[in-house]
């Protein structure tokens, strides 16, 4: 064993089971549920030290340390949960979860549906919506005593569900933290969400959803939707510092074999995600990022829908994010400044696009160590706003 | 017989053959080929008003006017070309073509292969590149006798064959207008184009090229490779005034269906080109477009690429272009400048993003037009950086 100092080590994820019917905002019941669970560091007496991690797009339950004492790679955002780390896991209890309609252990569309003799879901899961992902963690919190988080936390579409914590169960968080997220997607997100969606859909191996069944995969469609969704994460700066017209062999080869470095990481990108996704997983997570909107039930008002929340804030946007650009952590900083909430906001020069959130920027770390160690109100720096 | 009195009215479409073998970039060879062309308006005694249009990815001969009295639309460029419009064809001899590669009459994948017994190119047609095609048009030029065009012009990927006009054949061009192009593509153009072959290249129904053999058609593939690109085609801005959030129905549906507008438009695009043009034609093009580098045998300067070019030049980019922003437009100006060339640049503000430069846009025709008439240095305007 030898993981680094500042590591979680080895983890176990524990499953949760909530034997209840669960009703969805489509208005369909989901009749139980699992929920596939990580956690670091200790909870403390009086459960005040506890921080929920919320999940992206591709996301689940490992987002630090190590399953096995072989693994090349720790959980997705080891870069900053670990003792001594940003988010300390010898002060703080970090909890870290698959969503339902995920596809790494929670009940999803890979599982077994019992209103269907065990066959799975596939295509019959219910399209879950961000709220429903709220609810879901908030019955996770009870289950687990923990009355009220210290923080959640999330970047991107983790962001949106931490944005919505803090507008459903306003006395249920201290501080939340919201990272290279929107408060509703664009027209051009959508676009870019559909065309991912129809590469899955359109593909013949989808057997529409019931790929499983039929002993099927649609690994093409899988593959053109990461490769799309891949270059909206990635800062056009970043690819060609990257990659910029690089050749594979040196040469022009006048044909559809890789030509350039950037294809050939695409290819990959794909390839790899393919292997180890769910593609029904795929279209709920699209669907749930287009539909989330917490301005829908306030009027389409955002200054509305943030009118209740109680926490104190931490919104982070990231330079050469075209995906969620500064503009749309802004409108989320502008809804709460005119409800006179406490917010903090860090536009983080960053060239790595919207997956910065995922890396260990140094001001980045930083200000989320100072606001979850209590320093809310950060030492101005030029690209502070708030 | 009612078209506008700006319009050249009804067109017929010439084939040009050349019974000559052809030498590509790529080192093959074409036995012969056809090129299909339309002119508008009279070339004068001494044929010193011919213009050239070098079309885009999907454009063709058919610029302007009618083919026949009760077609709808009028071809592609039809807002800029017509009398008294800003390619005046009462003063100007118009020439307008489909290039080799194509599929709208000019020698192309779907066109007899004289050295496999005529049946379809398919897969076997060779990787053009921008210069093999300006080389067809100057040969096309010698057969209409036109020794020097009075213009070269052309937008996008036509904007990259009249910039490749002033390098290769510096004395047959009197002037240049290359509007929302670039000098080469970046790695996430490549990107978006490497997603868009693959979703062709990955279609079951493509068998390696040989579909219309196979009585076949990638559909699928043409269909996502339509609606990325056309996400490109478009700015975040033209897409939220046009669709914003809407939704086709009013309510969520939870369910695969179209639920918001910009999903309707997308796949009616998508569905739309995929009736009417050729899935080897559509990857010949992107590899057309990522091969684009005239600096390539300039070792890598564009100022020396542009060196003994000998015209005048008008480059235009549009603010809100997100696929060759501005800057790449600019690359150009500069390279131009530090030759001590001849150029004026407009920067339009416009916000239709790439597609600007198909609508006739005042500030731009209006440039366009003085530009041709021999005002090359264009009266001042805020937005003139030259």
């Amino acid at each position: 064993m030898s993981f680094p100092a500042d590591s979680v080590g080895l983890v176990t994820p524990k499953k949760f089971s909530f034997e209840e019917p669960l009703e969805l905002e489509c208005d369909r019941i989901l009749p139980r549920f699992d929920l596939m669970v990580e956690t670091y560091g200790e909870l403390n007496a009086d459960q005040s030290n506890a921080i929920l991690i919320c999940h992206a797009l591709s996301g689940h339950h490992h987002a630090a340390g190590y399953h096995h004492e072989d693994d090349k790679k720790p959980g997705w955002w080891d870069a900053c949960i670990g003792p001594g780390k940003a988010i300390d896991t010898s002060k703080f209890f970090v909890v870290a979860l698959n969503n339902i309609g995920g596809c790494s252990g929670s009940t999803g569309p890979i599982s077994p549906n019992p209103e269907n003799e065990n066959r799975p879901y596939g295509p019959d899961f219910p399209l879950v919506t961000v709220r429903d992902w709220v609810k879901t963690q908030a019955m996770l919190s009870d289950r687990m005593g923990i009355t009220q988080w210290y923080a959640v936390i999330g970047g991107s579409l983790g962001g949106m569900q931490a944005l919505q914590w803090s507008v459903d169960y306003p006395d249920r968080l201290q501080k939340c933290v919201i990272i290279a997220s929107t408060p509703k997607l664009s027209a051009q997100n959508i676009a870019f969400n559909e065309v991912a969606r129809q590469s899955i859909l359109s593909d013949p191996d989808f057997h529409n959803g019931r790929y499983l069944e039929n002993d099927s995969y649609p690994k093409r469609g899988l593959i053109l939707a990461r490769m799309v969704g891949h270059i909206t994460y990635l800062s056009e700066e970043a690819m060609k510092q990257k990659f910029g017209r690089d050749l594979k062999s040196g040469n022009f080869m006048y044909g559809f074999d890789v030509e350039f470095q950037v294809e050939s990481y695409l290819r990959y990108q794909g390839e790899q995600f393919s292997r180890n996704f769910d593609a029904n997983t795929y279209l709920i997570m699209t669907k749930a990022l287009d539909y989330f909107d917490p301005s829908r039930e306030y009027e389409q008002s955002l200054k509305k829908a943030m009118e209740h929340t109680q926490c104190k804030f931490l919104v982070v946007s990231f330079t050469t994010d075209w995906r969620f650009t500064p503009e749309r952590s802004q409108e989320i900083v502008d809804a709460l400044i005119s409800n006179h909430k406490p917010v903090s906001y860090l536009d983080i020069d960053a060239e790595q696009g919207h997956d910065s959130f995922l890396f260990p920027i140094p001001l980045y770390v930083k200000s989320l160590r100072a606001f979850l160690g209590g320093q809310e109100h950060l030492k101005a720096t030029p690209q502070e706003v708030v």
